[in-house]
């Protein structure tokens, strides 16, 4: 499982180039990869840092109840994530059974931040019908492209840093004192957050040509980063943002 | 500012290799440089990326008072620290004024995470006295080295993953449905966590030849840690290391 980066394709590490050069097969798993531009950045990295030959495996995604993902009842979501899981593991081992060499994963972003492949090659193994030593190779997340392109570090000195889904910061707000790091958030929750002292640094196509920021403090920009958000979704026909939250006011009970 | 990994020098990206090519100056900021290791395995980085010629200025700390940081007072705590970076910040910035090209500083890292360097280059540039542009490259944390290592997603499905330091775990210990990293631990702090439940997941010298990993149940290890631990910095002289804490049931209440 290789990290590749959030986007741009200089991201990528030595140790995922000298892995690529390894690999007998790259496997491709489905999702998300209906985004040309997407599928375009990892060919242009595979082109660009290999050079053998090599096979790609593509292993299409079974389908996923989004409805349920939706109501945010926190059991039915863990229940349907986890059948859907077991049904990628069943097609994976049937994959990896029929390979003799090294496979690679290629993973945007980090493998170990909101990312599926490592339950699921867990799964897989779990089945016992193919073995195989396994190896992670951690990649720059679009969190830490966040604040490169920003120039801040992702929290207050000495002070925690939360990272968290745009699902449970509508439950559960910005705590006082804390740095909070939404991702996957397709709702723009941060505008369901309370307070007026919070300060916001927004990036959407981390890496890519089309990569946008906006800052500033919340309550002033939020207007902004929805319509803005909506336009560029609506001209790309997809989007990918990620944002910091941070109160400008030092916590007044700790 | 270019983020190098946490160790591994394989774990420097395409971006930050091209950026260290294109200095004509590497400022070396003397905290914690004292550890030889650590500064060969920077050596090395530059040996294995960079052949053209360049210049090293090293740039000693200011003494910081130490006994503030341990007394846990958070005010007393900010003051000393925000006193110490202002003192690092007129050093820099004689020196930078001295550079005439391009300038990098080389972060264990990514200077986004518990590093002090992107708020000290903010106060050298509010100084006034030495303009410049400056970029930040991101780079591998320890805490994506820990789960790479481990092989391990750092939170659980859907759920947070908070990242905090030794200090602050032990006043505010592991919350329900959080996956809990820490970071700057000196102290052992995990023993100090209530809770029969939970899994610790622990690392030193994260990508250095030293590498040890120890996971399992937090109090059936911990004990195992702890004079592991002592064993390591003993016979080393320092020791670096970081862990994930994460409780194994499902929390009660949501």
């Amino acid at each position: 499982m290789i990290g590749i980066g959030a986007g741009d394709p200089r991201q990528v590490t030595v140790q995922a180039i000298e892995a690529m050069r390894r690999a007998d097969v790259f496997f491709v798993i489905g999702k998300g990869e209906r985004k040309q531009e997407l599928l375009d950045v990892r060919t242009a990295i595979l082109a660009a840092h290999v050079d053998h030959d090599y096979r790609v495996v593509t292993i299409e995604d079974p389908p996923r109840d989004r409805a349920i993902a939706a109501t945010g009842a926190d059991a039915a979501y863990r229940d349907a994530v986890t059948d859907w899981h077991d049904r990628r593991a069943d097609l994976l081992a049937a994959e990896f059974a029929a390979v003799d060499g090294v496979g690679a994963i290629l993973v945007w972003g980090d493998p170990a931040l909101y990312d599926s492949i490592l339950r699921l090659v867990d799964r897989v193994l779990a089945r016992g019908v193919v073995s195989f030593d396994h190896e992670v190779i951690p990649g720059i997340t679009s969190a830490q492209a966040l604040a490169a392109r920003h120039r801040i570090v992702l929290h207050d000195i000495g002070e925690p840093l939360h990272i968290t889904t745009g699902r449970r910061l509508r439950e559960e707000g910005v705590r006082a004192g804390e740095s909070t790091l939404v991702m996957l958030d397709g709702e723009c929750s941060f505008t369901t957050v309370p307070g007026d002292d919070l300060h916001i640094w927004w990036a959407a196509y981390l890496g890519l040509p089309d990569e946008e920021l906006i800052e500033g403090p919340l309550r002033a920009v939020e207007g902004r980063i929805m319509r803005r958000r909506n336009e560029l979704r609506e001209s790309k026909g997809w989007i990918m943002d990620i944002y910091l939250l941070r109160g400008t006011e030092p916590p007044a009970t700790r």
